[in-house]
């Protein structure tokens, strides 16, 4: 069985939006964190998988939204390094209440990249070990994301010093702040957000600018289509069901 | 003697920059954080505030800057509502590592806003007792910030929806991430910041687009010179000491 982890966290107003519930880019900024934790934790540092020449990469979150935390809540953030195969690995992550109800749940598929050639890498056991993962053959088939037809907005955003982290892309996290601002004030404030099915196809970095595009349409009038594009390059695809 | 209210705060890897050093900006998001739950420890919440139909605006912020902390450090945080006199109140804010060092102080002025007449209200002795602050005739000089006369670089930011706190006004420590990406990767990765003047003139709201000017010159050459323009108006104006 998968090790687990946990750490309470208590979510201060800057993490909130508006309507005072966590924002949801914060979610993946407060669970990558907890994983980084149990991570150093279990000895599998940056520095361990740098020496191997190799770097993390997210290719998908999904996310699932059973009830928002608010500004001041006390939460539990779990996560686990469930599964893996020969280039994907799964984590888990859970958000709990003090009451132990789950608020959130997400599963993240990861990726080992060669630094040097830019290059998907298989996963090593030495390095998947640590966490107990089990190692699995079966490639998990992913939901399909609905694609856009006819868009029916688009905003850009130049990437800000702050979007980046310490690899000089931009940070997953910033991807959700993107797709979900282009969507505005009136929806994010008046719907709530059910589940975010986000893959991530290509990187983006400082001094791009990237495109915001979305769709609601009659067809699946609960569920919202998205993509970033940099310049020609799709960079994200998600699907969003608002209820 | 005014009341001190410490918290203590691990920094995760999202409140830092890509130099892996707590970016400007979250130093006045933990500490605005930490003074509301000092306000809520003593009573004085923000629903007591609106009770007399007033509202906190931070007009100023003078940030000194020692040493940034890390990814991963553990920080104490003090506050405590110095003084206030018939319009303005002065709260100081400290950041120190775990061995005591001073990081980080900061002297923030706040007024009350009447919420109707949008005006700034006089400060009432009920509001800042519980806060044991010290009632002063004087209102504090403030450094004079050196204006622009050839602005260097522009950008152009529209108002985002996470950048909106609970007023619907774009959070202050938004200003600070406007001004400082305008700046650029190169300076920011290259230089440090010593100290930021800031003061807040209007406010911005939602749906807004503000250009963020700034200029350097051989007259200051460690001093950049900043503005945010909505239109023709000034909201914020700044000086930042680099070294």
């Amino acid at each position: 069985m998968a090790k687990k982890f946990s750490e309470m966290h208590n979510i201060p107003y800057y993490e909130c939006d508006v309507t005072k519930q966590l924002a949801v880019p914060s979610i993946m900024k407060i669970a990558i964190s907890v994983s980084e934790h149990q991570s150093d934790s279990v000895g599998v540092t940056d520095d361990f998988i740098h020496s191997f020449g190799l770097g993390w990469i997210i290719t998908q979150h999904d996310i699932y939204i059973n009830r928002l935390p608010k500004e001041g809540d006390k939460i539990k953030v779990t996560t686990l390094a469930e599964s893996y195969n020969k280039y994907f690995c799964y984590r888990r992550f859970w958000l709990h209440d003090e009451e132990g109800n789950e608020l959130v749940s997400v599963l993240t598929t990861f990726c080992l990249m060669d630094l040097e050639q830019r290059k998907i890498a298989s996963v090593q056991e030495e390095i998947m070990a640590p966490f107990h993962s089990e190692h699995i053959k079966k490639i998990k088939r992913n939901d399909a994301i609905l694609p856009i037809n006819a868009p029916t907005d688009e905003r850009e955003y130049r990437v800000r010093y702050l979007d980046i982290d310490t690899n000089r892309h931009v940070n997953n996290s910033v991807y959700l702040e993107w797709l979900l601002d282009t969507v505005g004030y009136e929806r994010l404030t008046s719907h709530s957000i059910q589940r975010i099915l986000i893959n991530f196809n290509k990187e983006v970095r400082y001094g791009d600018v990237v495109q915001s595009r979305y769709e609601l349409n009659t067809e699946t009038p609960d569920i919202s289509r998205h993509v970033i594009m940099n310049d020609d390059i799709v960079c994200a695809e998600a699907n969003v069901y608002w209820k």
